[in-house]
């Protein structure tokens, strides 16, 4: 039995944009793992029943299934010690859930505040209600109005990885020479980003520009050669 | 020869807050190494003009001087690879960076900003202008208006802390079961808030409040032991 992960899929099935999905098929492609997907979309509960979630990264390895994307990348590093490893030894696992937390709080956080409202209409039709209802009531307001200063909002999200920045002064990833788990905490949202949405992010002269660039060439450009919207709308 | 760290002291010698001067100590003490300090104050230029710095900590190791908290650590962390590691493997120094990075200016910001103006009645007259100056320079006002508005201002505080409180569900320490370095970089800046100011930073239902307790009690409770404004005006 191979290797399944049932990813987040738009409208188009080809577009896969979870974010979570994403820090899993990149950690996955770090373990020279290989595994295929299966197009998923929110309104599926009944697919992935059988994992006790009602979301997606559901993760399958023969019969073993495993959920959440921090649990499925402990568990690739437990079950495949032999591969490169995703945290670079036991310390790096431990402060790696630190930039976990800090990448859902303050990466996703701050990327959803600014895009979340794009992401509608790259969704299937049956997801829309459920993704705008529960958006919503996430953010507490339409979601137009979510995104509507984002022109300004935008400043200050940037200033909130300063952090990430000054590490990039001194090594090229946030795992060092090369890229761990802890790339892809932040990776997998702008990547998310990236597939469905237009708005710029990142200047161009930000060193998180160019440590985006080098993420989407990681591992024979698997990031890089995802479809987006940008792809789709433009046939 | 010995090892040898000028540490920041206040008008009282014994009262030693540096933020940095303590990730130094804590790290010195994970390591199991024996060390002295030398008092030095602000104005104390010439004592540690040999070191090409201006500020504390400078750091001798025999013949050897370091000075920069990180580059202090990541010295004992290569000159002594057969004592505890500061951060458990080199996944766990290239992650400990980006803990740096946002320990400086997430915690040592928020902190500042809280306590700042309390620091100066504790600072040898001499070092007292200079301080005030370096620091309205910083903050672009008079330090009492820095710290007016604390009673609101912690409660931003404590919420920008949230990314380490969702680690310690999982784990008692930001390096797992033990302290590591990562641990030492946020502590440090508690640690010098304690040394200086009665202003309570957190709540005492906060784990992070839990967190310090055990922080304090490490190296045989090497920080818990420090002497205090508290101590000094108690007697």
């Amino acid at each position: 039995m191979g290797r399944l992960l049932y990813d987040l899929a738009g409208a188009d099935e080809r577009l896969r944009f979870s974010p979570y999905c994403w820090r899993v098929k990149m950690a996955l492609a770090h373990k020279r793992l290989a595994f295929e997907t299966v197009p998923w979309r929110f309104t599926d509960r009944d697919a992935i029943a059988f994992s006790g979630q009602s979301k997606v990264p559901v993760f399958m390895d023969g019969e073993h299934t495993v959920t959440d994307s921090w649990a499925i990348a402990t568990y690739l590093e437990d079950t495949y010690p032999d591969r490169p490893s995703l945290f670079g030894g036991p310390g790096g696992q431990a402060v790696t859930r630190f930039m976990n937390s800090w990448g859902d709080r303050i990466v996703m956080g701050g990327i959803a505040a600014l895009i979340v409202a794009d992401v509608v209409p790259n969704l299937a039709e049956r997801d829309r209600d459920y993704f705008i209802a529960s958006r919503e009531k996430m953010f507490g307001k339409p979601l137009d109005e979510v995104i509507a200063g984002r022109d300004d909002g935008v400043k200050a999200f940037r200033a909130s990885l300063d952090p990430m920045r000054a590490v990039l002064r001194h090594q090229p990833f946030m795992g060092g020479a090369h890229p761990l788990y802890a790339d892809y905490i932040p990776f997998g949202v702008f990547q998310w980003a990236r597939c469905v949405s237009a708005f710029e992010l990142l200047a161009p002269d930000d060193p998180l520009w160019t440590w985006r660039e080098r993420m989407l060439d990681q591992h024979d450009g698997l990031a890089r050669k995802a479809i987006t919207r940008e792809a789709i709308t433009t046939g």
